[in-house]
């Protein structure tokens, strides 16, 4: 440790200098330049805050009256028009309010940018403040003032660990009340929630409810989510972190199919994270091109039931393995078991039985017991499902029950179970290759000798969850810009004194667009737990979209071939570094997915 | 998908062109120029063979005479004697030669590199040929020619899917007989080996064998693993795709550390691949300074049991929670279980019960009943800590056993055993405050309000596993640099004639010294499974290294306090493209691990 360099520090020193988020990485990430859409800049190219104007477009849903009810204040300012951004004209600048800023939910990368567009925006003649940990900090109001040096500090990093966050759902009287006490104890101006559709469903709450007390407060939600599943068309392409999260995942994915062509013996099972819609999955294909990728919405649409997945995977199993290639990727997304459509039929059946049979259950000793005591309880149907399931799965439906008493869907773990019944299929298909391969109907052509060969050959499979490491990584440079933007937006929306919208940025490609959406008309009626709530509804992957078309026509060539790409780890210098999800770059009709413009680049530093 | 670029491509065209290892960023990567060290180059520039000279080291170890008995030929030809590279004179140049290749073991990044190497020094009148799947491929003669456009196709991307590779070990007299077969059918002059300890220790053998069969061949090896167990001090600071591997699983430690932060609920526990040293984890705890990282040897060289590491564990999770982080990261190194004494011992135990009474014990219906069976056979110490295992790992312990009858220690999920203790232990001291906090002997001190703050607080963990998407990533500037290096070293060593020695480059920080290693002069005696055998030692973590020094010095601050910092993915532009991993930087005496030298780089392309 007594190693010096030419400077005089010594390598020791060096390495204490990265501690506390300083490794090289994050010092050069801190200096790097954001785009800054052009509507929040003036003539002298400095960044002030855009005026908004109404546009043509209204949102308005199937339950326009029954919403209306429940939002009459902000709808009627409102009127759900979306309002567009324009240059700010020489009106008077703002100044004097006071805007807090929370994180809701799980993390997403380019949270701290958010805060820096606001700090910038807000500029000197107005305070952020920040909630600390969520929704939680606005009710107890653990807050505190956001400086310049914060900012320098935190922009272009990862995760949400400057405030924190939590999933707290303000929803009781009481709750609200502790709101209104937060607001007025920090004399808040505005309130910025960003977090994902129940944050936003939250935020359009507390709009009205300040609205209804008197108190003016500006309420305002940026959408953020790695699932992806926040979006509304042309408006609002996609939510912040989506694109962090897939490029995270899409480089591992990359590495495993690499390396199941290297060792040339496994199938990598990859689960994806994305509790409901399989986005991450799709664009996470599209990346990587592996040899399945399973689409619930698909499976939903398509009424497939279990078997008819593992039939599926095996089909392509058995076709490359003719072919000589005993390896590859499927990527199987983490919401998966609640699109099958018998699965789905299981689990409420079986939360019925469990809550009518409750205590004759709990009182049987065994397992078998308890099964054979359910089993007529059950349709037929799902009898039969129930009993072909591995005892782990039947173990779990059974026992692992959550504070509602319900099955708890998301521990399931969907890529063993696939694993568990594609061993034995393969396993049975090796015993009766007569049944499989030959000339006849319904049989796969092939030789002798490629039957030979293929009664060899083992399945082998390795199992992978992709999840927390995609939610706090450095923004890329599209989400860094993005969150910026949305920071930008946020903050000049509380200065213009609007309450009830979300941030959006669309137009990637051409500079961005720069909107408020109404959050009211981004509202339906949704049936949760048995009963109507009011939500955002979740934006699935659409089958006649272009992004899955064109999934759909290229799947059969990468099963039946070994086309995998690697698309590497993120960049954030060189040739590789502005790319855009290429779900959103088809799905929004843009000619190129590699780079996006945002505006002209500029070096933030505060200090 | 009718979208159009202004060029006229449209996206689903530029989408397909990504197909079959085509993404933005390969593309880009294959243009990527590489360094390269001058004693390859000529006056023009040009590359070229090196030639080498003996120097005045000595490799001897202490069964120097036992190893000689194996090893007649090989020793009497280069007497262990390490060789250096210089600048060819003009020698007249070698044509003619036949050098086939090939990958054994785990796939590390930068294996396509060392082809390029190959086939640029072999240069057009010698001849490169790949043998597929690995030492298999050699056994079976399944050889072809690498041509330009490959070398041009594979360069500086990930993986070892161009060969293949597999975990053969060549042993038998069939096999060798195999081997010579296969040289002699392709007429090979020389055969590379790119491998990890047990197949340069083969590369030894094979050199011998040849040598005694009269065969004119020479064997080299290179020095491939990514658990970094295969260096030997200066004259081999590490093996190839070490740094790469480390760089992946730094960068998701990082976001795991970076999420644990704004979750602010969870401690990630990540287990590192790495079989037996815990190379990988002293280097990723030096990138990213978790709350806590084990290191195997250590544990050893303290005799630590089961629970000491659990304490020593729980005293940094209740730290942590006095100040208020009830967060953080875990590292587990994969191999950790062999290197508790205690569970070295159980293992032992058990091994030897298990064959002495293997009918008894299956013959038992429950598990219960093979338990009650087995204690009387183990010590007390071991049956006890048996018995304090969960109920999973017992029955692994008991059950899963490999194809010898022995236990599959690499199966025991470690950090869900530690898991699962740490929880129980955080909850006594939650049920017992008064016997952990106050102002006594022993006691940790803590006021009443802490000890209140501190009893509401839950322990909640995530386990993952970093392996498989750390092994065929895109390598490095550095491994692409030193793979391409050691490339164009074996080529030579070839082209010079010389057999049984091991490429090596050393001096990363001062344009690169080349060295061939006599592979004799590596190996030592070793008992494996009872048996006496000849293997290269394992290169484990020496608690006296610069690296675990700083390391130790500084992880009680890393552990009390949040001070984590985030590597980042991988660049491979910008300004934190030119790592080196740090604990080589440090073991090596160099000045800085921010960048390295290995020569002039130069853009290769052959066709």
């Amino acid at each position: 440790m007594e190693t010096q360099d030419p400077a005089g520090t010594d390598l020791a020193t060096l390495v204490k200098q990265t501690e506390g988020g300083h490794s090289l990485f994050e010092d050069a990430a801190r200096e790097q330049p954001i785009p800054v859409c052009s509507v929040f800049l003036d003539k002298d190219g400095t960044i002030r805050p855009a005026s908004f104007r109404e546009t043509q477009t209204v949102f308005t849903c199937q339950e326009h009256n029954s919403i209306l009810e429940v939002f009459p204040k902000t709808i009627a300012k409102s009127r759900n028009i979306i309002l567009e951004a324009h240059p700010s004209e020489a009106h008077p600048a703002v100044a004097g309010k006071r805007v807090a800023v929370l994180f809701s939910g799980g993390p997403a990368a380019g949270g701290h940018n958010v805060l820096a567009g606001l700090k910038l925006v807000l500029g000197d003649d107005n305070t952020l403040l920040g909630i600390r940990k969520g929704p939680k900090g606005l009710l107890s109001g653990d807050v505190f003032e956001i400086t310049k040096s914060d900012v320098d500090r935190i922009i272009n990093t990862g995760g949400f660990n400057f405030l924190g966050t939590d999933r707290t759902k303000i929803k009781t009287p009481e709750q609200f009340e502790k709101v209104k006490n937060t607001v007025l104890e920090n004399r808040l101006d505005g309130l910025i929630i960003v977090g994902g559709d129940d944050s936003n469903t939250n935020a359009a709450f507390i709009a009205e409810y300040l609205e209804t007390e008197g108190i003016p407060c500006s309420v305002i939600g940026i959408p953020k989510t790695i699932d992806g599943d926040m979006a509304a068309g042309k408006y609002l392409p996609i939510s912040f972190g989506y694109d962090t999260a897939t490029k995270v995942y899409a480089e591992l994915t990359g590495n495993l199919a690499q390396d199941a062509a290297s060792a040339v013996k496994y199938y990598h099972f990859v689960k994806l994270m994305g509790r409901t819609a399989s986005k991450i999955t799709l664009e996470v294909a599209l990346q990587t091109k592996p040899a399945i990728a399973l689409i619930s919405e698909e499976i939903a649409a398509e009424n497939m039931s279990l078997g008819d997945i593992v039939d599926e995977i095996v089909r392509i199993i058995v076709l490359r393995r003719l072919k000589g290639i005993n390896h590859g990727v499927v990527l199987v997304p983490e919401g998966l078991i609640e699109f099958v459509p018998e699965m789905r039929t299981l689990i409420l059946e079986l939360n019925r039985a469990l809550a009518d049979y409750e205590r004759d259950i709990k009182d049987l000793p065994t397992l078998r017991n308890k099964l054979e005591f359910l089993y007529p309880h059950l349709s037929p149907q799902s009898a039969q499902l129930m009993a072909s399931l591995p005892d782990e799965i039947e173990e779990m439906l059974i026992l692992d029950r959550d504070d509602h008493g319900n099955v708890k869907v998301s521990q399931i773990e969907t890529e063993k179970l696939l694993i568990d019944k594609i061993r034995y299929k393969m396993s049975e298909i090796k015993r009766h290759t007569e049944k499989y391969f030959g000339d006849g109907e319904g049989l796969v052509p092939a030789s002798p000798q490629q039957i030979d060969k293929f009664k060899v050959a083992t399945f082998s499979s390795q199992s992978h969850f992709l999840g927390y490491e995609g939610r706090s990584g450095k923004p890329t440079s599209f989400d860094a810009a993005f969150t910026f933007a949305l920071g930008l937006t946020a903050g000049s929306l509380v200065l213009a004194g609007k309450t009830g919208y979300m941030a959006a940025v669309t137009d990637f490609d051409k500079g961005g667009t720069v909107l408020a959406l109404p959050i009211t008309g981004l509202i339906t009626c949704e049936m949760r737990k048995g009963k109507e709530e009011m939500v955002i509804e979740k934006s699935l992957v659409e089958l006649d979209s272009p992004a899955f078309k064109l999934f759909a026509a290229h799947r059969e060539k990468w099963a039946q071939e070994d086309l995998f790409s690697s698309p590497g780890p993120i960049q954030h210098w060189g040739p590789a570094s502005r790319q855009i999800p290429i779900s959103v770059a088809l799905n929004q009709g843009y000619a190129d997915y590699r780079t996006f413009n945002l505006g002209e680049e500029r070096k933030i530093r505060l200090e």
